[in-house]
């Protein structure tokens, strides 16, 4: 089993474009028990260990009223993956890609000050965190409606 | 009703950090219907109009195999948005955010060379692609099982 950095058969590395179309801030570092790659789940589960999702000034007051959403999702930078891999194995949802951003639905357990406790990640300890969404199935718009909430296919 | 880049009631605006602390590649374009952000539904529907998802060179190679999921995630980059409202109005998933990324799970209608056909997107024609996931409800690793699989709270 590889798991780690290197090439494995059948994958393709390319020559990535340079990856300066737009930029990123972390705005906070995920804390996780797993410290080791060979040791995380590939898939979080709401039934897994608590996992603390620390916020970074200036976007605590961010998290103001999330605390009215069970399940959030949440976006994250897989720092330690390689980025030039084009076709993978085995499968097409894992870290390697142009862009490692990783997704994850999560159970909200509590906020604590600038910390959003959370059940159902999959990443290392210490990965940067990129966004904090409600998640989309909870979520109905507020505003008012607008043309496209109804466009259908013809 | 307020929907273009001003600053609203109840909004923060801060001193957002540069957003250099990790960089992307636009790996494609998606097209839409969509050309005011006045127009575009705010959620997408899986009866929505089809939608073409052009992918970039050297990257058309990574869209073998992704005929075999029905769903899948698509992640892009609001290029229109603003990055420096720490609270919003009306709610928190809106595409004014420190990174302004937009994920939305889409029901696949076909691959025709380098364009994925899609139903369910939400955003603005000439949006920049950052990546595409199978759905992780239909994912399932077929790599071998490892410790924090079976990982649960204590």
């Amino acid at each position: 089993m590889v798991r780690e950095s290197e090439v494995r058969a059948g994958e393709v590395v390319v020559e990535a474009p340079p990856p300066d179309d737009a930029g990123l801030v972390f705005i906070g570092c995920i804390h996780t028990p797993w410290t080791s790659r060979l040791m995380t789940p590939r898939q979080g589960r709401v039934d897994g260990p608590v996992c603390r999702i620390e916020i970074f000034e200036p976007w605590v007051p961010a998290l103001r009223g999330i605390d009215q959403y069970e399940r959030l999702e949440v976006l994250y930078w897989l720092h330690l993956s390689r980025r030039d891999l084009v076709l993978q194995s085995p499968k097409l949802r894992t870290p390697v890609r142009p862009n490692p951003i990783g997704t994850s639905m999560v159970k909200l357990v509590g906020v604590e000050g600038a910390n959003v406790m959370v059940q159902g990640l999959d990443c290392l300890d210490g990965t940067p965190l990129v966004d904090l969404k409600p998640d989309r199935c909870q979520f109905t718009p507020l505003a008012p409606p607008q043309p496209g909430d109804f466009e259908v296919k013809d």
